[in-house]
């Protein structure tokens, strides 16, 4: 249960849909910023995106958003959730382009610290053919979901059992998007 | 020199601020969630607020982001940049009063993780008089400078030097605000 009373049931709004029904001023913003970096028109895929997203929220140990975001992304992905596996349990080796990789490289630094991001990692990803703007946007979602899972975790929100828990937010995600 | 080419003088346009004219799609909504967090309605004032914002950007070592913001603090509260000093230097004796001690004692641990707030420091802070929302909007002003304070080292932006560098700042922040 979470440590205050966000006035729903939180088995109905788990996560971070009960903390946007307790605070529409802030759900606002938070939702409009979720929209543009993972939904917004991008030279990324947003399956792409959602993988950054999953991926940070995995080293954060986030269970409701590392859930949610993995099946976002396995669902907006050919080769779905054994390709989000393979990301989280080993980044190296897990079978994507090369680009993608050296990006969720840099996500991986600043999920630490962002003063970890050196100029290499950014050449690297360069070199791999990223822009300004999709080095700019790994950078802010990887920050971003620091804020996103300390938020969900550090009010001690609920987290559905288990991935049949995530199947109704991944329809309505994907069809409506994250704008309140 | 930034890691990527934000198309401005970063003199002019240090930290967090060159990164909003690059990308004026996100600056919006962070400016907005700023807002409502550090500036909005509430039972607390602005200077708390910025002084929860400055803490965790001192304990995230944000140069930029500590600077600008325990200059905002500072400049909003009555015993000013000394009181801003104490608390940074040590939570525990800082003169503040208890109520904001306590949050600010919750702040510190979402800075680490956000399953790091127990039970115990959120029946603290309710002994002392803070209400749901106060601790909600604690837990997500100490999120959101985790997010900040990434997104404004993980680019590598410039942090003017010495206070100078943030009165202008200061003076539009209180004036004007965070929106864009």
């Amino acid at each position: 249960m979470a440590h205050i009373d966000l006035g729903v049931d939180e088995h109905q709004f788990p996560g971070i849909s009960g903390l946007w029904r307790f605070r529409p001023e802030t759900a606002r913003p938070l939702g409009d910023l979720a929209e543009v970096l993972l939904r917004g028109p991008h030279p990324m895929s947003a399956g792409e995106r959602e993988l950054i997203a999953a991926y940070v929220s995995g080293l954060n140990e986030c269970n409701f958003c590392c859930s949610s975001h993995s099946a976002f992304a396995a669902a907006q992905l050919d080769a779905g959730m054994p390709l989000v596996d393979r990301v989280h349990a080993d980044l190296d080796s897990a079978p994507i382009p090369e680009k993608l990789r050296s990006l969720l490289r840099i996500a991986r630094e600043v999920q630490q610290d962002g003063r970890r991001v050196t100029a290499e990692l950014v050449q690297a990803a360069r070199d791999e053919g990223a822009t300004d703007l999709e080095i700019h946007d790994t950078v802010l979602i990887a920050a971003a979901f620091c804020m996103y899972n300390r938020y969900v975790d550090g009010l001690g929100t609920l987290a559905p059992d288990g991935p049949d828990g995530y199947a109704e937010s991944t329809r309505r995600i994907i069809e409506r998007g994250y704008t309140i």
